[in-house]
């Protein structure tokens, strides 16, 4: 695995997209024993619709705390990944709510396609988990921080109330990203 | 006003500082109109015992996302305090709960010192509204923010059950701010 690398996790405010830049952080920081900055930037770029929550994990002191280029990108609106998707590097990967966007853009990146909101809605019945099973879809699929490490760091982020369907939520997606992988190798 | 002021909250985990920083960051980037950035660091230094949360408002681009020398400290525990004060600007201002810090650096800046989580406690019967409390303090003694941005940022970032709680702490900081500058002005 790279020495830095890059998560930008994009879509619109109220998808909890800071909380689960704030455990992926804390999954890497304070439990994988990594390092790991994590941002919010507001300014003309939020109000205009896209937010996005960043976060920089290193095996060493990290000297610029922002994403240049990301390593992952997960676009959970179309705005946001119309935005976004220009930023990932040639080798990053993009995970992508595939009910919510709906045209891909046309990169020679891997893709990841899943109805993550409609997934969270119908499993759980509510769309609040989505975050966490996207989480749960990048952990799984690229292995970033330990899996156990995000377990922790769910459990400890997430109100008490809403434990133990954050903890599946979790799970899902660790599962969710096995049928992605195993999907992908049948189609080479 | 300075373009680019530096602001860190500091103290232990579970203070709330992670939410005051994301409200204080909303506050100048969507209601001020201004550009925000917040981070949170995770590393060697915060498995420590002090963490802080950090923001940088700006009425240009930001270049640099992180403090470099604060502008204004909050120090809500004494470790923390210890910690970041070298980082304090030397027109800079260290905000510090007078219970929990009881060991003032000696340093020549403005200091105002308050028992913020005992009276949180006191007033509202819980310490989870210490966070609001501060950024009321700060935002009275600074204008950071206006009162009227922090005012919305908090009702938009606080569970809803929490809400006017909240509000009211926030109150309650102006109002402290208001007392500290008093003091201050007959001791001069």
């Amino acid at each position: 695995m790279k020495a830095r690398l890059e998560i930008c996790l994009s879509g619109s405010g109220g998808q909890g997209l800071i909380l689960a830049g704030i455990i992926l952080a804390e999954a890497a920081g304070i439990y994988d024993g990594k390092e790991a900055i994590q941002t919010q930037s507001y300014g003309p770029e939020a109000r205009g619709g896209a937010s996005r929550s960043e976060v920089v994990i290193s095996n060493d002191t990290i000297d610029y705390p922002k994403v240049i280029k990301s390593d992952i990108l997960l676009a959970l609106t179309q705005t946001a990944c119309d935005k976004y998707i220009k930023n990932l590097n040639q080798d990053g990967i993009l995970v992508a709510d595939s009910t919510l966007v709906t045209e891909v853009p046309t990169v020679s990146n891997k893709k990841y396609l899943f109805p993550i909101t409609e997934t969270a809605q119908k499993k759980f019945g509510t769309k609040l988990v989505t975050n966490i099973i996207s989480l749960g879809i990048i952990v799984g699929l690229t292995g970033v921080v330990s899996q156990e490490a995000i377990k922790k760091a769910v459990s400890s982020k997430v109100p008490v109330k809403a434990k133990e369907i954050n903890e599946k939520a979790l799970l899902l997606g660790f599962d969710i990203a096995k049928k992605l992988k195993a999907k992908e190798k049948e189609s080479k």
